[in-house]
């Protein structure tokens, strides 16, 4: 495998292609906008479903499936809704084909046309919420916590494989509640779930905040964000979390008995995250020489490669340290492949950012020892191979940790607390990263501070601390400082 | 719950209707066609994925993500391929709504029709070996084993739930290797994956056989199917394997290097179970009280019930048992709902085919018992509390055995051989089931059987013994007996 990866100094945007491309992770299709995820980019993401599906299901959640297609008329239901979607969402018109009468290949039969025009899903809260309504008589029927694993579709005019693609894979929480309180607190538990699991699985440090009014997802009162930043100094929008208030209870007319008999609307989150989450994976960790993974992540966390060419006592002591790993829960693999030479098989697992890699050879092992490589910090060092059952999943844990510590530390340098517009412009367009600064509360600014910088408000974060001071942008008096950045 | 079962002498598809509702399996939707999973069907496919994946994922197959849509020209590649498909297709044309110009609504935007129209994968030959035209250049790269999980969708006029849906869930494998060997071998070897998962897991037993020409796959050599027999003696098409020669191959031209250096076309596998099995199971086992469930697929094995209300210590014994159980990987439910009634608990555990149902009364507790029922024979008995983490997998092990045993029971009464064509219009109008017949060989008698009777050649039985006779309809002479049945 060729180091053909343009380095991230040069042209960030290109390296994060070079990697996707070059780690196998996938590729673009046939299909304007729709990526194919290869075998090793979709590893990844069944490691995210694995661990995000078990976290739903502890916090009491069940999953089930609705359809793939929305009449055209329940997307008008919800007016701020169909505000947000209509403009970008593949259309079925016609339910069959035929032959070209003219000619070679297929035409769409016009006699097939459906009476209604079918939406391909952008998101599903009015299926969804169409079927809630009968199933929800009464407050014992309440709450209801379903997710779903889906692909969704929205016709994006710029895509990046992973980060905005037409098609994407994602989950979609749509839960029901009777009250208010109870649906702020689902939201904001999923929030905080979201939040744990970025940190802990991904290594992903993120800011929780909510969103302007101007950025909330379309029909929502209330969106809580995680955002992270990214090495090129971008924020990216990780995850959301939507309390919907009544406002789809209300399109659909779904209301409940309470346990006085009184008749009232439901109340409602939704809340999803992506195949986005592994362009946010490739660009908090990795480098100019590959992919990093975080090794709670890694399809892979140790590759054992006998060196130089598999010998038979090599090998079968490769292949016994890989079952006293895997007896620990540790996900390896053996390449004794013997049509590969040692030095490609090494810039391929670097490439494929493979957490730790241990090297079988005769010279160490006369001493009992074993030579192993750190992808994140690339030390090589000997280990006693008696002690390996001990000391690699120690060793992947530092990985783990030190990645997340490095990630920190970066999103901290690369946070600013400015406080006039000059600063403001400067920092944004020559540092980059998130700038801490008061704002004023009005659409009017928030506006006028992305015609002039691009950076968007990014969220406002929960733990923000009351503090008195002037708008960057108006000097008008305001309490909080937010977070701005531009972003993906 | 009420039981408002039809039976199934009354009307057996509306008694399969009406298991699908009352055991909040699955209902209509919004879209023609479309069926939303409810919670528990969905947990019923959870569990059949868990189990396949792990069989594909052992026998050295990976997951990807191929795009959802097709362009239409794709279609035509493939000469008997697109005569499967087109007819049924769900076409998109736009990728944009807007406001109605003369009033309320939403319209297609007529200036954002596509350049040329996808279809929705109906199935993925055609947009996978677009790519693997790409991945494979020499024998190095093969073989590739990779399948997906997936939605499909192919428009189907008469529909019903889980049985034919225009909208189903599948995995969809798809395979490509240097020999016609070797592809057959892959076609043979998920043959029998499929056939062992169908009554090791589902306890539904299945004939192994290959498709008569007529019946093949759109675009395959030969289709290898598994057929089981319902309770009405219709038989269900369970899964494919397609050995698809290099038929793709050649409409996609992907072509690879041998050893020698030498051009060839790459020959392919396809194969795929969806949704539908979750019919089957319910038809193979279900009675006129409700679902019954394989204990292996069981979302709920045993549901623990505190009899009449939970009181303090009985609810912490139920407890107790559960975290027992629990601890030997079974799953188990402890209802210590207070608002619902023991009985409207026990009608709708029933209504579920949860496998086994545990009453912990104050009464039998004095005697250290608890009070055991199964699901499948409905008996009742009484068991020492104490031995209850032995016997109760023992008595899962059990059911699930009867189930297969019954299943296989009924099958083998319902197989009739029969020589003459009268006796074969007689049978199949009135007793039903597989027939096992002499045919041909011709597409003619296929037809004609099929025109006079509804009968179709389900398979040719792998296990099909060398035998000399005449032809059911022909009295032409044959050397193995088929397997006929009206079909799913």
């Amino acid at each position: 495998m060729a180091k053909e990866i343009t380095p991230r100094i040069e042209n960030y945007s290109q390296w994060y292609l070079d990697i996707v491309k070059k780690a196998n992770l996938a590729e673009n299709s046939a299909v304007r906008g729709s990526m194919v995820i290869k075998p090793y980019g979709y590893a990844i993401w069944e490691m995210i479903q694995q661990d995000l599906d078990r976290r739903f299901k502890e916090t009491g959640h069940v999953n089930a499936y609705f359809p793939l297609f929305i009449p055209k008329s329940f997307l008008s239901k919800e007016a701020e809704h169909v505000e947000g979607f209509a403009k970008e969402c593949a259309v079925v018109t016609h339910h069959r084909l035929k032959a070209n009468p003219d000619g070679y290949g297929l035409i769409v039969d016009p006699d097939a046309r459906l009476e209604e025009e079918l939406i391909v899903r952008p998101t599903s809260e009015t299926i969804i919420w169409n079927s809630y309504r009968d199933w929800i008589k009464s407050y014992r029927d309440l709450p209801i916590l379903i997710n779903q694993w889906a692909n969704v579709v929205r016709w994006e005019m710029r895509t990046r494989p992973f980060l905005r693609t037409s098609e994407f894979l994602w989950q979609e929480g749509h839960t029901a509640h009777s009250t208010r309180e109870e649906a702020v607190a689902e939201a904001e538990k999923i929030h905080s779930l979201y939040a744990d699991f970025a940190e802990s699985m991904m290594a992903m440090p993120v800011i929780k905040g909510v969103k302007s009014p101007s950025e909330r997802f379309a029909g929502a009162l209330e969106t809580y964000s995680i955002e992270a930043l990214m090495q090129d100094g971008k924020a990216l929008q990780a995850g959301t979390s939507h309390f919907l208030g009544q406002n789809f209870a209300k399109a659909f007319d779904v209301k409940y008995l309470t346990d006085q008999n009184k008749e009232e609307f439901v109340w409602a989150t939704s809340w999803g995250v992506s195949t986005r989450l592994i362009g946010g994976l490739i660009m908090t960790h990795s480098d100019d020489d590959g992919l990093v993974l975080p090794p709670k992540l890694a399809p892979i966390q140790v590759v054992i490669v006998p060196i130089p060419k598999p010998e038979e006592a090599l090998l079968e002591l490769a292949h016994k340290l890989s079952r006293i790993l895997s007896s620990k829960g540790i996900r390896v693999k053996v390449d004794d492949d013997p049509k590969q030479r040692v030095g490609f098989k090494f810039a391929e697992y670097e490439m494929m950012g493979v957490p730790v890699r241990i090297g079988i050879g005769a010279r160490d092992l006369e001493k009992g020892e074993i030579e192993v490589a750190r992808r994140d910090t690339k030390e090589k060092f000997n280990m006693i191979l008696d002690k390996a059952d001990m000391l690699i999943p120690e060793l992947l844990d530092q990985i783990q940790g030190n990645l997340l510590m490095t990630a920190k530390k970066y999103r901290q340098e690369m946070t600013t607390r400015v406080d006039d517009f000059e600063t403001f412009k400067e920092v944004i367009d020559n540092k980059g990263g998130f700038i801490s600064a008061h704002w004023d509360g009005s659409i009017e600014t928030e506006e006028a501070i992305k015609d002039q910088t691009k950076a968007t408000i990014r969220c406002i974060p929960l733990d923000a601390e009351a503090e008195s001071g002037h708008c960057v942008y108006s000097g008008k008096p305001s309490n909080k400082r937010v977070l701005f950045a531009k972003a993906y």
